[in-house]
């Protein structure tokens, strides 16, 4: 153990594993948790080579291996519970992908969800026992998220009982469905349905596209491999070019929306039944969001307990880089952001559960919220992680950029977040729909409840813009309860100035579409500051729970960072609308000098709560017992550039170069 | 040519070849700019795959070939003036880096400036015709930028009259120096010299690290490639051991200091030597900082222009989505970054050039001015040339991940420099001890000249923070003057906050050292406030070199929407000072909108004017003739995942786990 990072350990003023249990769920969450891993540990078939060492084909190879082995695994160790699946599978992946994920998360489900009782029958067991291995088409060469601009097609020929699936140009190509590429023999392909010479819009359909046998694509089906990515190097997001594929009727995905044999179409009885999956998923992604922060400001923290540079004080040794008052700038707020965001990931979770018990007894009531607090959150949470594993990169000096440090693995597997499941600009802009919708219900008169109630009309006479007024709010900045009152008032203003855009290009007679447009910045605006109250909100609510008194302790520190640091950053919108003056200003920057202080000793700990496995952090950098240049040393000798003392281009061109000199 | 790109060069209010000579310097620069690319585009001889097909070795193995095909080129083609070379070499390299890049930045000119005249008649022929192939090591595994922290040891021993070099720990194992892994058979070892008992701190010394002819190792020397990195691919940065190994007195570079036979050591006349190629290299980055965000702003904004998604209006078809208000928001602010960055990039070459000239006539008054400048500036330009960056790509959506995209090997092969060649943070914590100096010589009653004149009394009594008032300072932000006089008090408030920062902790009996670091994060906002004063002024003081007035109109929009965008991204510091209030700031946002528009119909064609040729973009979305869907597909169809139809995982692992279930 490095005596350095030993040294922060001695120093931590709670105890490191109850603070574990929060984070788990539960003492019982958390031995479950790391039985589960040392499974995955312990066991010796798993040994693998670092992709970073591998050609892509190779790791391909390596992640398809990986994949057909953790399905075996988890049978023989019956893990079958949803939670249980996805914490053996975090601790197999590291930071990386699976080669058959979407298998389980698109394929596997639209089954379930899609499939009528007859469907069931025939394609649940070829897709269990992986006769059928598939992924889900959606996205087109040219279209993404908007889908009436999809152009696949799927037109009935009652003649044969057939479809005919068909790519009518370049831009309908579909194109970066994981799994698509190499690995799958079935797709669900999502086309605009033809039938009796009308359309019906976008349906779902199983299309073979290569032979279950020999693997080969099936004869219409052009089928590839989409290329090299910024990461996902272990899956073959794929493209699917169809040309008059024909597949029977029954191929349709039936359960809801039908045509008959003669070519009738029957419509779905409702269309918000897809909406649930949408929400999960977004929700999930929040909690990604908080595992991405947690692993890189391990990294970076520990590192940075370890790192000794340059000087304070003439004459006396390098001090730890972590002594830098800029540097726990850096850090320390993105490690108040780990644990903000693992609280919200807790609250959507619990919410979602909560609210699908209500659903299925057809209470639809808290869905709409839900729906825009997941699409808002899902945004702000990934923006935000993303600026943070590249402070947490850059903060670990050059070797942050080495691959041996995992930084880079961790960012470029995590930014896709910010386009996949919803842009995160058209994220924004729903929340900000709904919020819009709320604004004028509550200025009609209506009482909203939930997390927007803040817009009702009594709150909201408080809290016009002043424009900023040298005059005190009252607010008292150094309770929580006062910062999370500012946060919520700067939300009804900044919603209010958007309400108020859209209102004044409706004066000068745009449409309501060209107003909304002109006042997207506003709106985005509007949606972000809401989210950032939801979180410093549900950061805050999180305390009352907690009855450890260091524990709590320390994590006030951390919320009030957040919410301080917050402030800072986006300072002009507080003292705009005159609920901060400046003094006030100049004192939150002190105190956030005085927070870093008073959180440098609990650092090291603070991280090592998250309680990440090397084996699953995967970086010489974040290692837990510090011994970091050695392990640097001996990764980079294993590196495949090293394989032979002399490159061959030494003799085919360095050499030839002096002669022809 | 796609209709929608053609159609919006068909809007542009100016002549782009005009502005392309603005940028260029020139009329004839142009040409001869053009005349060099087109000796790379034109030969058949450099016909290269896509590096991102290729493994690491591949890469590397194609790196060197093209390297010492560019050396035998820019011979023949008689290339050899600084700017012509780099050109030359900025075409060829496309958006990665070169094997060979160290032996020509940093191996030659440090022979060339160390060298006595006996070692240059020896070291720059064989340095020249590439039987010495060198590097620079100098940071450790354990030490960066902190010089008198470097562990490597060289030791003189006067009975064989031979200096030994060694690592004594694994923290001062050589790491990092590019070409070092594998190309180089010399590095220039910076090493704390020893004789007669004293340490004398760092030295340059030659090593022979490889064979010359075999290029084997050396006896005593550990050396190898550190490992794949986020980028760099095509470089070998090395690491080296060097166990006591023996090297000739007369290799340790002795133009200024020297160790005689007897071991008697003489100190160089004068420190301040090396101080100007910092400058350089410095400046030559904010350069760079400029062409990164000018690729990065060409392709998101060509591709903006032809793909169509999500609807404005219901009903009509998909627009292009450079008509969405968001991305105009984030796309034409960072094309304002991307001419005000070039135009500080001028100015500091322009400068160094100046300065230097008076440097060789013994008048060194400017260059702590431009030491200070160049630190901040790097800072400033590569921060924000980083995050620029990776707005672009996230901006293109899905394909934006794709490295047919380009842009992920742009930001990898970037985001070193917001390392290298100095740490960001430190570099603007060295401009702020620049503009600490400077505010207590005003504050002593010293006329301040150059840059920071602004901090003289005379001028500071009038901008004492006031704490926000809801007064108008009476500064036209409608006028480009106005805001560069804002920026400047800003500035100003910001460097005496710091200062101020610094005078509470010494009150409070803290150190010198301890006050300064626990202002740091002041220190660093006053420091960046500083250059963006600089960067608004030169962008401004470019535009009245302008005589063309339809190009004038259309940059002068451009400089607006820079500095407003900065200020309402900063708002908060200039209500805080008082300097603007928020009835302004409400209209800065409201005229950031109407710029919006008013640069739209010009976007394609300014990123047209940065005229970046195809083949050096090397990016499938943002090609110029905008057909953009046909060549990702043909682009994804090369990859090696498609050399075969199934891939070998199918039958090793798929077709098994079906028999295993």
């Amino acid at each position: 153990m490095n005596p350095d990072i030993q040294k922060e350990r001695q120093k931590a003023t709670f105890e490191v594993e109850k603070l574990t249990h929060i984070l788990d769920g539960g003492p019982e969450k958390t031995r479950r948790r790391r039985e589960i891993e040392s499974l995955v540990i312990n066991d010796s078939d798993f040994k693998e080579e670092d992709p970073n060492f591998l050609s892509r084909s190779e790791r391909y190879d390596q992640a398809v291996r990986k994949s057909a082995q953790m399905i075996l695994k988890m049978r023989e160790y019956g893990i079958a519970d949803p939670e249980e699946i996805y914490c053996y599978k975090s601790i197999f992946r590291g930071n990386f992908h699976e080669a058959m994920g979407l298998h389980f998360v698109m394929f596997l489900p639209t089954l379930y969800g899609l499939c009528d009782p007859e469907q069931s029958r025939k394609w649940l067991p070829l897709a269990k026992s992986y006769q059928a291995i598939g992924t889900y088409a959606q996205t087109e060469l040219g279209h993404g998220t908007h889908l009436r601009g999809l152009e696949t097609t799927a037109t009935f020929d009652p003649a044969t009982q057939e479809f005919i699936l068909n790519s009518p140009t370049v831009s309908s190509i579909k194109w970066w469905p994981g799994g698509l590429g190499k690995t799958s023999n079935y797709a669900i392909v999502l086309a605009q349905l033809y039938t009796q010479g009308n359309c019906h819009g976008l349906h779902a359909f199983i299309v073979p596209i290569r032979d279950m046998n020999t693997h080969q694509p099936l004869p219409g089906i052009v089928v590839g491999d989409i290329g090299p990515k910024f990461g996902f190097n272990e899956v073959d997001n794929g493209f699917l070019k169809l040309d008059h594929v024909r597949i029977p009727r029954d191929n349709m995905l039936m359960k809801y929306a039908k045509v008959d044999p003669d070519g009738t179409y029957v419509k779905p009885p409702s269309a918000k039944l897809t909406y649930g999956t949408m929400v999960f998923i977004r929700s999930m992604i929040v909690g990604e969001s908080a595992r991405a922060v947690a692993k890189s400001s391990t990294i970076a923290i520990r590192y940075s307990a370890v790192r000794h540079q340059s000087e304070i004080r003439p004459g006396e040794p390098e001090p730890q880089i972590l002594e830098y008052q800029t540097q726990q700038y850096k850090l320390f707020p993105v490690l108040a952001m780990a644990y903000a965001f693992t609280f919200v990931g807790q609250y959507m979770s619990q919410t979602y559960h909560r609210i699908t018990g209500d659903i299925n007894q057809g209470d639809f009531s808290e869905l709409p919220e839900l729906h825009a607090l997941s699409a808002g959150l899902k945004a702000f949470t990934t923006w935000a992680a993303n600026s943070a594993i590249e402070v947490c990169r850059m903060s670990c000096g050059g070797h942050g950029y080495s691959r041996s440090s995992a930084l880079p693995d961790i960012y470029v597997e995590f930014t896709p977040t910010c386009t996949y499941e919803g842009e995160n600009t058209v994220m924004m802009l729903q929340t900000a729909r709904y919020l819009m919708k709320s604004y004028r219900q509550a200025r009609a008169g209506q009482l909203l409840h939930g997390i927007v109630s803040y817009l009702n009309e009594a709150d909201h006479q408080r809290v016009q813009p002043q424009l900023v007024a040298a005059r005190s709010t009252g607010i008292d900045i150094s309770d929580l309860s006062g910062l999370v009152e500012v946060y919520k008032l700067r939300a009804a203003i900044l919603v209010e100035l958007a309400a108020k855009s859209i209102q004044k290009e409706l004066q000068q007679r745009k449409s309501q579409e060209d107003a909304w447009n002109n006042s997207a910045i506003d709106l985005v605006r509007a949606s972000d500051a809401h989210c950032h109250y939801v979180v410093v909100k549900l950061f805050t609510d999180k305390l009352g729970e907690i009855d450890d008194a260091p524990i709590r302790s320390v994590l006030s520190m951390l919320a009030r960072l957040y919410a301080l640091h917050g402030i800072m950053n986006n300072s002009g919108d507080f003292l705009l609308a005159g609920l901060l003056n400046g003094s006030q200003v100049l004192q939150i920057s002190a105190r956030i000098k005085e927070l870093l202080s008073e959180l440098r000793p609990n650092a090291v700990a603070l991280v090592d709560a998250f309680n990440f496995h090397d084996r699953m952090l995967k970086s010489v950098l974040g290692r837990y017992d510090g011994n970091v240049y050695e392990h640097m040393f001996e990764w980079a000798r294993r590196s495949p550039l090293n394989s032979t003392e002399v490159h061959e281009s030494f003799e085919k061109y360095l050499k030839p170069l002096r002669s022809k000199l």
